[in-house]
């Protein structure tokens, strides 16, 4: 029987919790099809983060790192809290952050593509966005961002002896072309066909305008039946709060943009708790992939089994459409999320944790969602 | 007497109608207090944007140029428009662009501080928000935005042989400074002290690390009485939406980061059209500044007399504050805008453009805020 490695890690704060319950979703999944569809998942634990650095001294240590590169796919909880860094020392004067270890598996798996719905995970929750309701409640728009390039992994120079620092946004034509075609072809995978809306600064920036090019020449000639507009990132910024189904579709942009428009959508939905997020290396099923939740460690609530564990099931449900190709699958978790989270007059069980106004703790959650499926 | 010179730059498309209007009310401050206060206002008018390339070659003419540098303060409309840039022929490959117009006279003047408050204009108009109500009705904050630094004016290349562009984000300690002490006098100027809230996102650059330290230090060793936080440009463009009082008080932040976040504030009062903007080159009387609304040039209405010139009439009223030091002026200014807007129930006489569901002219709305003053 065919067995496909899930790598779980875990991480620091809410994370090893909210990734216990999706790991539950996705076991059941894995025992219901293991006959039907000649699969099963195998889970394998590795360290992320702080509790990395504090077991030993790295945020990604190498033996995570293989165990990631060789998984199917990786599923990762949430990373950082405040006990880190760790306080400089003589013998460790730039103690080692989380976040670094997250920027490390992004850059050593090439994960270029970071794939984020801005979409509802059910029609009730329209009420809870902080924009009115009739403003949002056509949204439905998937931010691409670049994740490899850009600002993040550009020559820069920390404050030297004449008080000057810089940072470089970089891009080449190759870097551009693959992002588009997985745009592309998540654009083409909806029905009807997305399109796509590439946001950039290119009447300022160079890097936005070979940005442009890129997109448009790729777009035109491998994929000419795609609908291509172009958006300012400043304009998009004002539109998404202003009309953010003006964007639906597919906004492609490169990594600072897409950190900043992609954070900024994600409260359109009205709670972080349940916005789930992709990184990829590639388009199908030969593809590897990190999935995680938008959301962060939420130390304050670490522990007391109140977290929303919703982002990472459905994190859990794209690793199975994006990187294993279970369409049919990622979608039941979906149905069966919004089953659960929708109220009762919409069909559902209203079962929510406390930010969304609802007493079900994480485990209960977790517990609903394999019910349903 | 006195006399101040005011340069106007109607500029594109509705431009000179809005321009107009604000020059209307201006002259009338000036009437009122010119034997109380001893002096005048003189208006000068100067081209810009993309009737300056169309009439001289270039959207930025010496002689334009000249006039600003001697003014007391400069009043823009708009610049740009479809006709812009006009099609590249083989004497002129790379024809002029009208916003170039803008980059130039911000960096010519050494505007370095750009001041956009997200305060709504009255009390009637926060139903228009497209945030609900009571996400919105405590919003009060001022976007300081560094102007000539930044990715806007640092090292650039375009596309290469090879295939690659990069931009470069560089900002240096001093350019650091003084946009951080305008901030805090801006911060003690409203009572009581605004927080200074540094946006950065210096868990990633560079000149972010340098950004947040020149900040924290200068806050501290020069104004340690005003508080101050820092938050990464992300979570920021989150909380915007979320929860946008959390921000109140000063956002201070560099020149990309502020494109962005200040168009984002933007739509939260409802209506692009009542938003005004300040552009200065240091604090004080001594200063010269350029105020424009912070809405286009909307070519599609222009000229049909429809366009809402309340964005460019609250710069003028920023133009006697911050120029010219006539607080009182500019307090008079916006109370007679707040009387003209809001609606009857909240005391106001609610006469509105278009964009706002009513139906005054542009004139009438200029008229009706001299009556009020
Ligand atoms: C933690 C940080 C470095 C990271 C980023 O900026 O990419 C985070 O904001 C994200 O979007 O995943
Ligand atoms: C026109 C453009 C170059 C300009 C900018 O990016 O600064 C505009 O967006 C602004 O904010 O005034």
């Amino acid at each position: 029987m065919r067995t496909e490695t899930i790598v779980l890690l875990k991480g620091d704060g809410i994370g090893p919790e909210i990734v216990t319950e999706a790991q539950k979703v996705l076991q059941l999944v894995s025992d219901a099809r293991k006959e039907a569809n000649g699969f099963q998942l195998e889970f394998k634990e590795e360290l992320i983060g702080g509790i990395a650095i504090d077991q030993t001294g790295s945020p990604l240590p190498e033996k995570t790192l293989n165990s990631c590169l060789n998984a199917s796919a990786v599923l990762l909880g949430a990373v950082g809290g405040p006990q880190w860094p760790r306080p400089a020392t003589p013998e460790n004067p730039n103690p080692p952050r989380p976040e670094q270890g997250l920027l490390d598996i992004r850059k050593k798996m090439n994960l270029f593509c970071n794939i984020r719905p801005c979409i509802f995970p059910c029609e009730s929750l329209k009420q809870k966005s902080p924009l009115k309701e009739e403003i949002v409640k056509d949204t439905e728009f998937i931010v691409v961002r670049e994740l490899t390039g850009g600002a993040y992994f550009g020559k820069r120079e920390e404050e030297n002896a004449e008080g000057v620092a810089y940072d470089t946004t970089v891009y080449s034509v190759p870097e551009v072309q693959r992002i588009t075609r997985i745009a592309a072809k998540l654009a083409l995978a909806h029905e009807p066909p997305y399109p796509i809306i590439s946001i950039d600064k290119a009447n300022v920036l160079a890097s936005s305008r070979l940005w442009r090019r890129v997109v448009t020449e790729t777009i035109e000639k491998e994929f000419p039946t795609v609908k291509l507009q172009h958006q300012l990132v400043d304009s998009a910024a004002m539109i998404m709060v202003k009309n953010p189904s003006a964007l639906n579709g597919v906004l492609l942009t490169e990594n600072m943009f897409g950190d900043i428009l992609s954070d900024e959508s994600s409260v359109i939905p009205g709670s972080l708790g349940l916005l789930p997020s992709a990184s990829l290396n590639g388009w199908g099923k030969e593809s590897n992939g990190l999935y995680e939740p938008i959301h962060g460690s939420a130390p304050e609530i670490a522990g007391q089994n109140i977290a929303n564990p919703i982002g990472t099931i459905l994190s859990g449900a794209m690793l199975l459409r994006y990187s294993l190709g279970l369409e049919r699958e990622a979608k039941a978790i979906e149905k069966a999320v919004a089953k659960v989270l929708d109220d009762e007059q919409h069909g559902g069980l209203n079962i929510r944790t406390k930010e969304l106004g609802g007493n079900a703790t994480t485990t209960e959650i977790g517990d609903a969602i394999c019910k349903a499926l």
